[in-house]
Formats: C-alpha cells, structure tokens, sequence
C-alpha cells in the first residue's frame, strides 16, 4: 500500500469518527418515544455507511477554505436523507433486499411497516436539523435555506426519487446508455452533487470556485456509480456485504452490461480524470478531494 | 340547513378552490419526468381532500389581520404532507387500505412501489416549496425557515410519524385513554396545531394571540379525531368513502369504544367549547376559526 492510499485511510477514518459523533448527537436518541422508531432509525445509519457524501461535503467546504464545523449539520443531513433512501430501496415493493453492508436490512430486523416509518422519518430530520437556527453557527438564516432547497431538490421527485422510479421501470428490459446515466445521475449522482454544492457554498465559494467543484461533483459521482456497477460483478462478496451479481438476477441495467467490463473501466477512468482536471485552480487544499475521485475509481479496478 | 350552515360551505368551497389552483401550480407538473411518478404524486393530492389543514391555517392568519396570499405556499406544503402521509398509510404494511375517498388508494393504481415514492416525493416536494424564496413573498428568509422547522417537526418522528407508529403498534391489543390520546395528538393532532401555529406566524400574531391559537389548535385537532372515530361507526358508507366499521375490525382503539357512543360524542362536544372558549380575545376575525370546529364536530352528531 502506498503511502498516499495509507494517509487517505486514516483521513476517511477520521472523519467517519467526526461524522459518527455528530449523527449521533444531532439524531434523536433511542430513549425518544417511540422508541422502536429511534431505535429503527439509528439502526440504519449507524449500519457501517462510508460516509461519502458528508465526507465529501467536508472536503468540498475545505478546499475553498471554509470550516468543518460549519458544514457538520449538512453533513448529517445529507446522511440521514442517504440512509432514508436505503431503506426504502430495500423494502419488499422495492429492491427486496435482507442484507446491506453485511447486515439485515431495516425491515428484516423491524417489520415492513415501521421501516417504512423510519425512512419517513429520517427524511424529516433532515429537514427538522437543517431549519433549526441553533445548528447554524455563524451562518444566516437565507444561507441554510439555500442549503435545505439544494438537499431537497436533489433527494425530491426530479432528483433522487425520479431517479429510482426510473431504475424500477427499467428492470428487465433492455435500457440504452442515455437512459443509464439518467438513472445514475438522479439516483445516485444528485445527493452527491449536492454534497459539492453545499460545501462549496457554505466554504464560502467564488463562482469560478463552485463552478469547478460542481463539474468535479458531477464526475465523481457518476464514477461512483460506474464503479459500483464494477463492483457488483468483480467484489469480493464479504467486502460488498450483499450477494455479488445481485444487478445481473434483477435484470438491471449496468455499465459492464452496456459497455463490457473493459469498457466501463475505460468509463470510470475517464470520469476520474475529468474530476481531476475539474480541481486544477485548487491547490493542496483540494488534494482530499482528488484522492477520494482515486479511491472510487480504483477499488473497482 | 342554517344560514350559518350555509355561509361556512360557501367559504368552505371558495378556500377549497383556491388552495387546489395553488396545489396545481406548486405541484410538478404532470408531464414532468419521471411522468409516472408526477402523475401519482398529483392523483393522491387532488383526489377530493377537505383541505382542512390548509384552511385552518388561512383562517388562522386571517384571525389575526394577515393575508391569505403570503400564506399560501405553506399551507400547500402541510397539504402535501397530509397527503403523503395517507399514501403511505394506506399501504398494504400498514392499514392495507384499497379505497379513499371512495377513490383507489395510490398503490391499487400505480403499485406500490411508486406509492412509497410518490409518498416520499410529496414529503420533499413540500420542503423544496417551502425553501424556495420565490414563494415566500414579502416575508424575511428567517420566517419561513421558522415555518420549515415547526412543519417538520410536525410531521417527524416525534409528531405524525411516531403517532402512526404508536397507533400500529396498538392494533388489536387493549389500549387506555392516556396511550389513544397520545396517538391522536401525534397522528392527527400535531399536523392541525402546525397549521394553527403556522398561520398565526405569518399573519403576525402577537405573543397573547400566538397561544390563544395554539390552545384553538390543541382542542381542534383532537376534536377531528374523536369526530373521525365516532364517523367510522355512524356514517353513511358513500359519505365515508371507506367502509364502516373498518377501525373496528382492525381491533383499534377508538374513543367510542373507550368512552361509548354518547361519551365520545361528550367528548367531542367538550373540546368544541374549549376551541370556542379560546377565541374569546378574537372578534369577526376568528368566525371562520369558530365555524370550523362547530363543522368537525357536527358532522359526527
């Protein structure tokens, strides 16, 4: 292991630990009537998430110079409403899925309708943290609006809920890569997107600045999902934590299916490469931001 | 019918009209992609609601000098919450409800899985509203942010959410009069004292009329539920749109069968006179208010 993928770990690791604390502390806790459904909530995000998308809120807010504590309600936010997703993906009606990340899935452990439940109820804490002055710090109240409207642009109907509405229509049936990179950038590439944005924004970004991190946030996060369709055929199954070719028995659309393994290597490589040169006005403070488009890419490779 | 009787339905018909023409333009709309998702998130929200929340809170900013016109765009996005909540309340997990309104429930005609994200998308759908200063006419960034933050309370874990899930967890087990009211005033009860507080925000109402709503809110909202479950068991199945006698079956705890027949309707008839007895420091102003509690709880007499 080299000794740049060496400090990216113990970055990673760090602010998974920085990140765990707040989520912790800004989630109701499991005392909190009812309690099943604080329990049921925290199960699903304290399940062993990477934490990329706050991560990459954190690094985007630091690589114009802001402040992790001012961004860390965000970043939670963004969390609880990627847990919310994931749930609800899960559930029967949906994917069908009785593992994530090595663990039962929400429902398996709560029945089907508290899970519901407590992706509701996630989703709204995203919004209960994120429109309470105390959270804010220095920041004015018209800034964490724009913030909440990024976020729930992004998770909303024509952001990530479109984009899973659209993954389910096109389950066993033949799907072209327009539509494959619709679906990817609304499911997945949305949230991710907007982690750049509100980290750029409340970093204090220039318009030249949050230009190149949205261009760097676009990239990233369809290389993200290049990868995991990668990762879904060629992982190691106890470091995927779900059954490996899961994507192919569902019928699902994926790059290695459209572009050959080859091909969607080629892909990821290129998307790592534009989100690289996308940070090139950035200096050493950007650097967390070029090693997390590396570690994407290249865990598939 | 009363002259009375008759002047609260006009009034009734004329916010009804009002409110569904602002739905219909801070909806998506129909054709927007993914089209499927749009259209299902429209046919729950327009499929013949009362639009009581709504109203209540129009009627709350009126009873203190505000406009109707700088309230509107939350009294949509409470309306999109109510509705999501029933989509998702209707699914098979939950109540397995087939018909609403004397309509289809969501998931008879789109699946369920789309209902579970329409229902997701309306919830968002409401934050993104709220958060766009667009919408937010005349008022300052920080008010409506105030507004964001009591709605999601609201309608999180610790309000609507946890109400369904306290309810769900009483199905068919003997519950007492303390746990029924805590289900009401969390299910039914903290969506109406929202719209209440809400609409006496953005009117500007001072600190003596701010909890002399709330008080009006208070009682209200669980007038509605009492008159809800006194309706299950004495209405005319058509006027319904449900089948009579459905909570019973389900083996939930209702007032009447706590309290009886004549003590529900006791009950109901008490926290009308709570809801009036609260307006006395309003004039004309609070007629509507007045008018509106006397409906929930005549309708079930």
């Amino acid at each position: 292991m080299s000794s740049d993928q060496w400090q990216l770990q113990s970055y990673m690791k760090e602010r998974i630990q920085l990140i765990d604390l707040a989520l912790d502390r800004y989630l109701p806790g499991a005392e909190t009537l009812p309690t099943v459904l604080h329990d049921a909530m925290r199960y699903s995000v304290f399940a062993g998430g990477k934490r990329i998308r706050p991560i990459l809120m954190l690094a985007a807010c630091e690589a114009v110079g802001g402040e992790v504590k001012n961004v860390m309600p965000a970043a939670c936010a963004i969390e609880m409403i990627h847990s919310y997703s994931l749930v609800h993906d899960d559930l029967p009606a949906m994917d069908d899925d009785d593992l994530r990340r090595g663990n039962a899935t929400n429902h398996k452990v709560y029945g089907e309708a508290t899970a519901i439940l407590a992706g509701d109820g996630l989703l709204t804490e995203a919004f209960i943290l994120l429109s309470n002055p105390d959270t804010w710090g220095d920041a004015p109240a018209d800034k964490y609006c724009e913030v909440l409207h990024i976020l729930a642009k992004s998770a909303g109907s024509r952001g990530m809920v479109g984009g899973q509405v659209v993954d389910m229509e096109a389950e066993a049936k033949p799907v072209d890569l327009p539509t494959l990179e619709y679906i990817h950038t609304h499911k997945t590439g949305a949230l991710i997107l907007a982690a750049i944005e509100i980290g750029a924004l409340l970093g204090g970004a220039s318009e030249q600045q949050h230009r190149a991190l949205c261009r760097y946030g676009e990239a990233a996060g369809l290389a993200f999902q290049v990868a995991d369709d990668i990762l879904d055929i060629v992982a190691d199954p106890s470091q995927l934590g779900k059954d490996i070719g899961s994507d192919q028995q569902r019928g699902k659309a994926t790059y290695p299916a459209l572009l050959g393994l080859a091909g969607a290597r080629q892909r990821a490589s290129e998307l790592r490469e534009l989100a690289f040169s996308s940070l090139d006005i950035f200096g050493d403070s950007a650097r967390p931001l070029r090693e997390i488009a590396s570690y994407i890419v290249n865990r598939s490779c």
